[in-house]
């Protein structure tokens, strides 16, 4: 390995911000780190992170990329840098399994936040592994393989977007693209130590992305730390005629407008009755207590009041998820495992009536969690009730029912790694997300030291 | 009948904006203008346009208003104005038939649009009636009659809101607030020469207003004039923790921003092809002309284009409808008429797929509309595609099709009487509501050239 060689096998592992750094100072080419993340690719195939891997069109895109540089050309936002795109968007010229087998013909136009992207001069590498449909919480795919977890090997990845956070822990992208339907970005950049950012619903176009549940489905951001998801959002955000629930926002999204020791924190207190692993519990409650000094009061809050009935909300979000999968891919399931089929087959039982009232149980969820905020600024909570479960255990009915809780009511959320593969989970008000990114760094300094005790 | 009886008598036909400036002037009391309106409702009783009546109610609620100006007390800015209430939202004290037969209790609250109004201290006459669960457009009602055209005699009221423009429509209140989901508030204020408004999606709160579609339902308002319509909207707007739809601005609603001479109107050019009748066609084209110099351009826009099938989008909205009236109204539907009771079954033997199917439609739908906003700023067409049937003839049943335009899409509308019991309805981009109802007052002026044509 030359001495550049090493450097960009370096840099593969190092946040977005240090990169575009390294770029503009010359100190690495996007074609030798484009190239160092392949290679990254090719080694670990026994993670399987991936569903394609487009070499030729990221190596040649990264060397336009240092041509631009060397020739003084106006540059992007993300000019040369290596990206992941979970294999549920579209990106031009590539086919978009949704982690389903078959054949289909490459897509003919990027997915609009892929599009941001692009524009933004980023290199995509290719599209990532995911649950099968991105119905799914622990990266469990028979076509493409189990996605592994590089961080916690042996323990589930999490999902649905598995792929992209095994490729951003294991070096071989610098970031990545997923889509956040329940918990998709969140859970697995919990389980693999990465930080998970699932923006204000609406504020990220989802034309070109494929559906789970529509007036949940969002796309998300999984990065290294939570300066890099404060880089990619602006990039992403912005209003799209083509999606029918994009928000043209009339002012950009809420500025930075809090400060140390003003925010009042609402802190979830009913972890054990909500079925948290003791373990949980002990960390979230240690990381409390390094955090709450930044926030001007902290008041607990229980979760579990009668309208919210977690169970019962899941089990009503799933049967929309369920309906809307087959709706919307149709005869791309004929291929699905037997288990997928079987779990989908249960809204082809439901009538549109039951639909309706499963609608309606999250509209009394969203008026809940929005008087919640009328009470404090950020909700706190874990992200994941349990640490990675081991590979082939059972999936956990409950691993996303506190991730679950922002998707349901459009809120942004962050969670940020704690020690273990856990995350700490950060849930503001629709539209506060530059808030709570600004927030999330001040507070994954202060939370790192809680992962070390 | 004395001197201020006749006053109050003739006041009680007059618009919001000439009672408010009677009152203030001590021409009238809010008293004796709430009698004339109650002893107008009690002899035009065949009319069938009231539910439930709250004559001691009113009155009171009279007498505190008169009493309030005596004293020079702070006024509410519709204090003592006469007003109907649909029967679709709770109002306090009163049962909400929903159009329905059998007793249900009293409202323990007030819708939040019924707040508001009481809140700036408008008079509640009481219900108005309507189709049965607000599911029809021509204000058939077999529990409580069938609502009568007071303008247009032996024609058919228009609905859902039926009742509402009928007492504006008789003099028996000042204006009304209707439920519209598609079109319910439009069609029955163009059948009975008056003006009808339905603000942007999510602007007004719809929580204690009985569900017809919660992507579509909205609060409405029935008018003599814009300028009521435009004094009203701003009592009734406002964010809502309680409606989960209910959106936060975080600017005001779109403050005037239009010159005459510099919009770009779109008009929709394939009436015919869309089954509008004749008569129709004539006098929309007449107001055209007379309107076209208020605008910088109009271009011809046709409806039609493939997406958006027009058949097909009404028959899967109706499927959403049949299904979320039964699971929002359940067991209040059983004393419901066959016919009803026909209509709304379907739904039971579709299943979740179906409806998820039906929902996704309507979103090419809402892109097809939002696409239509980049070429002009405001989008004009007829209210309805035929004058107001014969009672007792078959529901038409394209009668809601170019109100659902704005219904499906979010967008503000508002039709202003055309003659015959036609409309002229202006369609904006979502937000542009107060744009639209400025505008409203200049082409009303003008339109009516065209209605003595």
């Amino acid at each position: 390995m030359t001495d550049s060689e090493a450097i960009a096998d370096r840099l593969r592992r190092a946040p977005l911000y240090r990169v575009l750094h390294a770029l503009a100072r010359n100190e690495v080419t996007s074609e030798a780190l484009t190239g160092a993340c392949l290679s990254a690719i090719a080694r670990d195939h026994a993670l399987h992170a991936w569903t394609w891997v487009d070499d030729a069109g990221a190596l040649a895109a990264a060397r336009a990329s240092d041509q631009r540089r060397a020739e003084g050309k106006p540059l992007g936002r993300l000019d040369g840098v290596p990206l992941a795109i979970t294999d549920v968007f579209d990106v031009a010229g590539l086919p978009t399994s949704l982690g389903l087998p078959g054949s289909v013909p490459p897509a003919a136009d990027d997915a609009h936040v892929v599009r941001r992207l692009r524009g933004a001069n980023a290199v995509i590498l290719g599209k990532t592994n995911l649950d099968e449909a991105a119905f799914g919480t622990v990266g469990r795919n028979p076509h493409f393989g189990d996605v592994g977890n590089p961080v916690h090997e042996g323990r589930a990845a999490g999902g649905a977007s598995a792929g992209s956070a095994a490729a951003v822990a294991a070096g071989h992208a610098i970031a990545a693209l997923g889509s956040d339907t329940l918990g998709a970005v969140r859970i697995p950049a919990a389980f693999m130590g990465l930080v998970g950012h699932k923006p204000t619903f609406g504020e990220l176009s989802c034309r070109g992305m494929g559906a789970g549940l529509r007036r949940l489905d969002c796309p998300g951001l999984i990065t290294r730390c939570v300066q890099d998801a404060a880089l990619l959002l602006p990039v992403l955000a912005g209003y799209d005629a083509g999606d029918p629930r994009s928000r043209k926002r009339r002012v950009p999204l809420a500025p930075p407008d809090w400060a140390p020791g003003e925010l009042r924190a609402g802190v979830v207190a009913d972890l054990a009755a909500l079925g948290v692993a003791p373990a949980v519990v002990e960390k979230f409650s240690a990381a409390m207590a390094c955090v709450a000094p930044v926030f001007g009061s902290a008041m607990p809050v229980a979760l579990d009041i009668a309208p919210m009935e977690v169970a019962a909300t899941r089990r009503a979000a799933l049967l929309l998820m369920e309906a809307e999968i087959q709706a919307a891919h149709g005869e791309r399931l004929l291929g699905a495992s037997e288990r997928l089929r079987l779990l989908l087959a249960f809204a082809e039982n439901k009538s549109a009536v039951e639909f309706a009232r499963a609608d309606r149980r999250l509209d009394g969820y969203v008026v809940q969690v929005r008087r919640l905020f009328e009470q404090f600024d950020v909700l706190l909570l874990p992200t994941v009730p349990s640490p990675p479960p081991l590979l082939g255990s059972l999936e956990p009915a409950n691993l996303a029912d506190f991730t679950a809780l922002a998707s349901l009511a459009g809120c942004p959320a962050l969670s940020l790694p704690l020690a273990g593969g856990q995350g700490l989970q950060l849930v503001g008000a629709p539209g506060s997300d530059l808030r709570l990114l600004e927030l999330g760094e001040v507070l994954s300094a202060v939370a790192d030291c809680a992962s070390d005790a």
